[in-house]
Parts: structure tokens; sequence; C-alpha cells
């Protein structure tokens, strides 16, 4: 059987995108497991089904490349975006997608006929420590300091429904994360383990950031990592709320701006390639 | 402008090939640089273009994930066998392939309409020290014990058009290559640097190999690397000249002959998906 797919990135977090209004793709677990691989399937970070639904635009469905199902992914979600508006030809720029952490709202920027940009709101900000969870007490772990394999850090803990610890430093660049990175997931404070951001702080308005992702190891872009990180810029008095900061990655750039309603994210959608792939 | 392509694997060594035939491919230097990209392009050691010829079936022209250009590659160049006769129609089970290593011969085996098996003729190994090249007497490199990073090993000297080291192991699965590797490829022994194969010999027609490939560190399959195996395995007593032995890889299985006439290499040509790609 032959499959129709879409190579897409944001910020270099890479998928296998299907559209399934047209086509029924079966077993996406273990499709996933064997079109993931980079150098004897299509290669990715997984593969995303693009669906009907009866709630919204559109429901997303996302299998990581050890075949397990994701809930929701901030990269990934701006080129179902993208998919819909420039290729599916629903010419709205406000969208609507079902995924497993609920319905989430975008906001497209096009020219020229295309989506360019898409703004995601990404949800309301979880501090209190027992849903994030980190096992301290408190209403909220802002600064706190704690000894990660010997040395001190100060870390700000924040859940976008996934556990974050952001530590601030003074750069990013040659910090040694494959050594420290684990050391921080596998912290007895954090029970359900932990994604952690390097932060360095530019100006009020640039922050630089590198992401170790439980599971993951280091990716190129985490973008609920750069709302918990921008969110612990504010919690810390590092950024301004309400204002769009910058989010310098290693895959690209993000923008997050967190207000009362919540954190919206705004970032790039890149189409790669069409392919066909037999399976 | 929109380009066609064919993604190919021979053993996990994975190439984006494009028909010249029917489309021009501009600037493939940096074309290549772009697209073997894993994250940002379609990924891939390299692309190859299949172009028209004026003395065999077709010519192949290879450039690197670094944008140089490649002389022949031995897994490659059964995809452009495979590709020729399914895709191109050139219904002849012989086919000459012009590279800048001059013109070679293929063999397919044909099933159900495709090919699905190559032999390449991969030429005559050399063996004296200086066409290598290797910094030692003689007029051949058997068995010749040399000491690296403090440690003896016996090696055996192959020239494939390329420098090839075959050192023999009890075990090759536990190896910590990526530390013996760079010592063995920067030895001063070997002014061109080296490939060095670290071989089993698991019976007389069947070996393990690992290789670390000078410039790439540890691949999934090197041909001429299994080739240079198996002429090493011959002049040391290991296995017979003129039988098929088979080379297991990492990436998959090449099964390598070594006759007066030279070294013929059989192994598949994998089709994964076709793709269309804005350059």
């Amino acid at each position: 059987m032959k499959l129709k797919f879409t190579k897409m990135h944001g910020c270099g977090n890479d998928y296998i995108y299907f559209d399934c209004f047209d086509q029924t793709v079966e077993h996406p677990e273990s499709l996933a497991v064997k079109l993931s691989d980079r150098h004897f399937g299509i290669g990715g970070d997984g593969i995303v089904l693009i669906c009907p639904s009866r709630t919204a635009d559109a429901r997303m469905r996302m299998f990581n490349l050890d075949g397990s199902e994701g809930n929701m992914c901030g990269n990934a979600i701006r080129c179902v975006g993208k998919y819909l508006y420039d290729v599916r030809g629903i010419h709205k720029t406000r969208l609507s997608i079902e995924t497993r952490s609920g319905v989430k709202s975008l906001d497209l920027t096009v020219q020229d006929g295309q989506a360019t940009l898409v703004q995601v709101d990404m949800g309301v900000p979880q501090l209190s420590p027992d849903q994030i969870p980190v096992l301290l007490e408190g209403d909220k772990i802002v600064d706190h300091p704690i000894t990660v394999d010997g040395s001190p850090y100060r870390i700000t803990c924040v859940s976008m429904g996934n556990p974050h610890c952001v530590v601030f430093c003074d750069e990013v660049e040659h910090l040694p994360l494959s050594s420290i990175g684990p050391q921080f997931e596998q912290h007895p404070l954090f029970p359900q383990r932990v994604n952690t951001e390097f932060v360095h702080v530019i100006d009020p308005h640039t922050i630089q950031m590198r992401v170790w992702e439980r599971g993951s190891g280091e990716t190129f872009a985490c973008g609920t990592g750069a709302c918990a990180s921008v969110v612990a810029c504010v919690l810390n008095g590092l950024c301004p709320m309400d204002e769009d900061i910058r989010v310098l990655l290693r895959g690209g750039t993000l923008t997050i701006r967190y207000t009362k309603k919540g954190v919206f994210m705004t970032g790039t959608a890149t189409k790669v390639f069409d392919g066909t792939v037999q399976v």
C-alpha cells in the first residue's frame, strides 16, 4: 500500500506528516518506529496523523520514534496549522486542533497565500510543586537552591502540561549538557523526571536556551520548554509579562508572550518535501 | 524549482538520488550540504546524480555531506543499478556505470521485474605498501605487528582504490571503536590516513566486520572495507579464494568473492521512498 506524506519541521523538530482526510494509516505505532529511522527509513522525530475531527478543524495524533503516542507538541502543531491552510485549503487564520491534551487554538500569519508564522495558545502554566511534580514545599518553586552532582544550582519549576526545571546561566554555548542533563533528569526531587532548560538572559526581551528533554536528551527545540523558560524569567523579574520575548534555540527562534490568559508561542513551520512511501 | 528524487540505501548507506536524464540539478555541491541534513533537509549520507553517459549505460556523480565530490561507492552504485533497471527500464542484467574511478560493471539479479541483488566488479586489490600507502618495507603487509595507543595489534594492509588496514579480533560487538578508530586513522604509518576494519572470522565463509572510515567515523557499511577484509582473510589463510564469503556488517550483509580477476561484491539495493523537493 502506498502512502503520501509531507516532511515538515518547526525549529528542527521534524516529523513525517500523513494527511488522513484522504487516506488511512494503519498501525501507526509500528510505522512510526520503522519510518522514523534516519538511515533505513524516511527519518524524523516521529510521525503525525492529520485527521478529521468532530469538535475542531482537525485532529492531530502523534507517535514518537519508540512507537508511543504523544500528547501534544508545540513545534508539530504549527506544522499541522500550516498544512491545513496551505495544502487542505482551510483558509481561516484562526484554527482549532484537537489533541490528546485538549483542543488547541492557532493563529496564522499568511503571506502570498501561505502560512508563514503560527501562534499557539499553550495554556496556563502550573506552578504548584505537586502539579509539576517536584518534591519541595511551598506554593511555587522560584530561585530555589539545590545540589546536583555535588554542584550548587538555583532552580525555578514550571509545568506546561509536562514538568520543567529552569536554570539560569552566564552562558550556555559551552555547557556540557550531556553530562549535566541526565543528573537533573534523574534527580530524586522529580518523581516523573524533568525537562531541564539552561537559560542565558541576553536582555529583557531576548534569552538563549538549551534543553535536555527527559527520555530524548538534548534536542534542537522544545516548545513547552521555551514557554516554561519565559515564565521562569518573569517569575524571577528578568523579563516583562505581556510582552514578546525571543527565545534563541539551537534549531531556530520562538517568540513567547506570557499573559494572565496563558502563554502564547509564535514560530515558523517549514515544509521540506513531499513523498510517497510503500508500506 | 522542483526536483524529483528517490531515497535508496545499500546496507544503511543512504543517498538522495536524482535522475538527471529528465532534469537538471544545478549546484550539486551546495545542494548536497543542504539536503543531506537529517533534521532540516531530506537526510542522507550525500546526493547521487544518475546522468547520461557516452561510454556507459549511465554516469554516477556523488557528493558527500560536506559538498565534496566522491569517486565511487560500492553501496551507492548498486542502488544506481537498481534504479536504471526498475525505474528507467534499462532491462539488461549487465550494466556499465561511469564513475570518477573508471567504468564499473554490474550484474543484476532480477525477481518479479525488479532488481533485488547487484554484483559489482570492485577491481583488483593493490598490496604494495607505497600504493596503499603505508610507511612499511616489503611487497605486502600481512599480519604485521604494530603498536597503537600503547597496545599491540597485527595488521594486514590492502588498497581498494582507498587505503585499508584490517585487524583480526576475537569479537567485535563490544569494541570501543570510537576510541580505537581515530588512533588507527591518525597513526603516523598512514600518510593519507586509513580506513580500519575490525574483523571477527566466524567460519571460513562468514566474517563479522565493524569499520572506522577516515573522515566519517563508524559507519553502517563500507563496500571497499568489506572487500579489503576478505582479501586480508585470504592473505592470512583464514578464508578461501574464489568462493563467496559473507560479510556481516552493522547495516546488513555483503557477499564478497576474491578471484584472480578481481574482487566481486554482491548486495541488496533498497528503495525507501520517492519525493519532490523545492530547491
